[in-house]
């Protein structure tokens, strides 16, 4: 069996980025986490960096580094909206302060040190706004030869989820986003199309609920809490699980389709700022820069889920 | 039964205004068509405004005006494709060249005399660029308390079939579309998410071929010429019949379901241009100013259609 | 001495586009004035056509017909600002009510019918937003080959004076700039570089007092109403007469330098919308759409307006 | 007397980069210069550096560290352009390769450092793209309380120099300036309108001539070599010298005149792309964002460079 990859893990937990740690977290044999990095999503990034450390405690893992990042965006103010995974991020959990202290490294620094350290290519995780991948790259292009690629959660080839034509992430630093779209990085995109199908239903709650480990029962707890909210905002029949769809991707690739296409992040200032402009039927013709899924088996990323979250009921947090 | 309602059709034939036009004039006791006005669209104007003549001389109806438009978009130049429905834009048929004239008064000045003579309300189905349109509003915004309504054809809530961003009739003149759907008018907008379902087959093509009257002859020649178009360029499983929709609405509206939106019209001159951003789960909550489809019946709307075309079984053009 | 050249002057009276009109009426020998049309500007279009009208009337001059256009700009609603020249547009003297109606075409069709029927190639004098000039040109194009020259009041190479980027009648319909600045007409532009040098003075509303003709008197009575309003608000030493500038031009050329550039209008719906970017030093490459003036001779301006206004001196209203 | 206030320089030098890093040498009275930044400019950034320590070394002052940063800007790759001070950025001197080396840290992480453990306010001059500048504040928000003011050269009320909507600095990374003129910093900002009078002329070389010394020698050979440049393609009298004008203004305040205003920065990836818009006359009422100046008293200018230039006379390099 192959060593595990390298990764590193950009995120805003926010309960989806959550699940997203732990679903690595239980995969020991496939991932190397050689660190989080957070930044600001819809909590700012000191909440950010805390619910980070709380999923790894939760699940027993304290030697995973965790690093802050950019306080907001790199031109706009950061718009917080605590509607959607509550004041914490992590609404419907009541988790303890964290033990452990943030590392006393920016995740800048961090993420331009490791991946340039690294014996081997690193894998990034990328399921927050954009912004520390965009400043290390500015900061430091030599990085992108040390990256074997990016698996990015963002965009939407449709409708989007914070403005009627973005996707939160894209949207919440659209220049960010720019600056990766066009680094030359090998970058997957999940997107809207894929995560809006990937939503939680009460079946799987009680599938959760057996399962009685402390890490499936935050989960279930926090996920019940924000069962309706997709429903009521976008017509979903669940709550949208849109991260983990990229540790997903990682351990089971064939359940995800899409293919290379040209994609542009809209970055005026306008009603369409962060929309993403996915050049499906190659009608420019331009060079493809993302592979860019629009498929997803959702029963295949449930039962991988389920499966994962079984691995912590030996743990004793 | 109601009187037939007065309408204006602005159109830009094209194989798909083609049989839209022949759909009113199946439909007497419904339409009482006033007039046809027609603008360039993927062939020169000239030719929409001979092509219009055509179809009513198919039909064996001389005595429809066909009103000559605006030779352009506002702002840009047309950008002409006769990739999609061949030179004469009737790619497929040999229809011989008209023996009626082009009624000697330019679209605009019909529109905005016929609408403001008019006793009662007019209905304006719009399946071209809608330079014409707009150009009536600006120059005699009295005529919109005149209209009953404006059923669009354009627009697109996903991916765009002229660029990645945007649909064409909304493409060809942008301005103009944001001109109407600033206007305050009553619009029923049908785009892609409809028509792109609405797509022709083969055992429609022998449906078609038993009917076998002239009208029904000289579109399935049509419809089979243009059959894998949209199979090569866009992933679909037949050829989109786009105009039809509208006319199809307003006999049958409860094949078509939607509801009201905020749309706006991309004006910029940039990748995106003419893109229309929907509005569809209420975001910015802006006050609606169209009511747009998103479904159709499909199988109900080529049952209309079928039937429409048997009308003209007893007709000798 | 040659025959006086057909023109049309088409404006928003306004106190200056008043002036304008006053120095037609004053030069019979080089000016054949077709006719007036008038749009919205700082007051609405009804006023600006009695303006026109009373301008008329003032002069003694009731066979001008005055043609009535469009009663807002193309893509946005008109902003009137009563703050420039009061209510009636002409704040400071106290006309009487025309006693003229408006022609009963409109000012669009009048424009396309003057143009095209006319045996001598005609100048166009534009000074108020583009939109009747714009529509003629988009509904007719083919009135480009009859007209001799536009010659347009609008724009600013350095700061605007309706916004921080943009000169008031471009701002006002920027579409129907762009439409003019991309029909292939032959322009010539005088925009804030060259009107906000040609200011009133009071020494010079001295010399118009001494003038005391039914014409001067109404105009140093606005003038000197407006007198400080540029003062204050843009550090000039007196009032701004921007829209007579394009009379003095066609009359005195050698007053006026400039060359010939490359003018793009910002149709943007940003903070920049309606600015002009003129590529004065050539950097882009484009041909030239323009010639654009930067220099006047102030004194030799106003030493022609006198004797102009000289001219009524004789005329019983 | 006043401590010398502690100093950071941001330049990419260039010629008139390469004259303010002498300015700022000959006056160890008014400026503790902590170090000096790079940025790549119309050279790439490992010949800014070099440059930057050229310069040094050429005052003999080799305390001064050199710290090199980002090598291209935020969204856009760099457009170097050798046409306008050579193949080195510093045409018409031929000096030896530094002798020093660039410092092991990198730009970003000296101003964060430096500024953040400064026990004086740090004033920065800015006489580059933003990129450095823009990358400290994102990544560490916190520098901003420790910064005294940032004098930028940057930007233009009037027509640019790079494109006609755009002055080089600004063009170069808008983004980044977009990051500083809405970071809250203390901005002064010496654009176009003030730099485009100061211009070198034949006399003045010769009064440097009669100076004498290893930096005026080499600095009026390049010069010289930069003097018909302007000329040719901006109509100036002279080389424009735009980033000494930064030193100048802290050494003789007096000498430049300007008031507060909002200043925007033009992002959109359109032709006005990097263009400042500056609301001179206060139009939008927004609070403004930084002083910018004017007016210019080029005597006194060159009169304080030339003194300062005179203090290298005793030098041996």
């Amino acid at each position: 069996m192959a060593d595990p990859r390298p990764i590193i893990l950009d995120c805003d937990p926010g309960i989806d980025d959550f699940i997203a740690i732990l679903m690595i977290l239980a995969s020991p044999q496939h991932f190397n986490l050689l660190g989080i990095t957070v930044t600001s999503g819809n909590v700012p990034v000191e909440y950010t960096a805390h619910n980070a450390l709380r999923a790894c405690e939760l699940a027993g893992r304290n030697d995973v580094p965790v690093y802050q990042g950019a306080p907001k965006p790199l031109l706009r103010e950061h718009q917080y909206d605590p509607a959607v995974y509550g004041e914490s991020g992590l609404k419907g959990a009541d988790l303890p302060v964290p033990m452990r202290p943030i590392e006393n490294i920016h995740a800048v620094d961090f993420l331009i040190e490791a991946i340039l350290s690294s014996s081997h290519k690193v894998t990034l995780l990328a399921t927050a706004p954009l912004t520390n991948i965009a400043l290390a790259i500015v900061r430091e292009p030599s990085i992108l030869k040390n990256i074997e690629e990016i698996v990015v959660m963002g965009g939407a080839m449709t409708l989007g989820n914070i403005t009627p034509a973005a996707e939160y992430n894209f949207f919440a630093d659209p220049e960010a986003a720019h600056i990766l779209f066009t680094s030359g990085a090998k970058i997957k995109s999940i997107g809207l199309e894929v995560t809006h199908h990937v939503v939680t239903s009460l079946p799987w709650f009680d599938e959760l609920d057996k399962i009685n480990n402390p890490v499936s029962q935050t989960l279930v707890a926090m996920l019940r809490e924000f069962y309706e909210y997709d429903m009521k905002n976008f017509e979903l029949s669940g709550g949208a699980i849109h991260d983990p769809c990229v540790v997903a991707y990682l351990l089971e690739p064939e359940l995800f389709k899409g293919h290379d296409v040209y994609v542009e992040i809209d970055t005026s200032f306008s009603d369409t700022r962060g929309r993403s402009t996915i050049d499906w039927w190659g009608k420019h013709g331009f060079e493809p820069n993302a592979y860019v899924f629009n498929k997803v088996d959702v029963n295949g990323f449930f039962k991988l889920l389920t499966n994962l979250l079984r691995q912590f009921s030996e743990v004793q947090p």
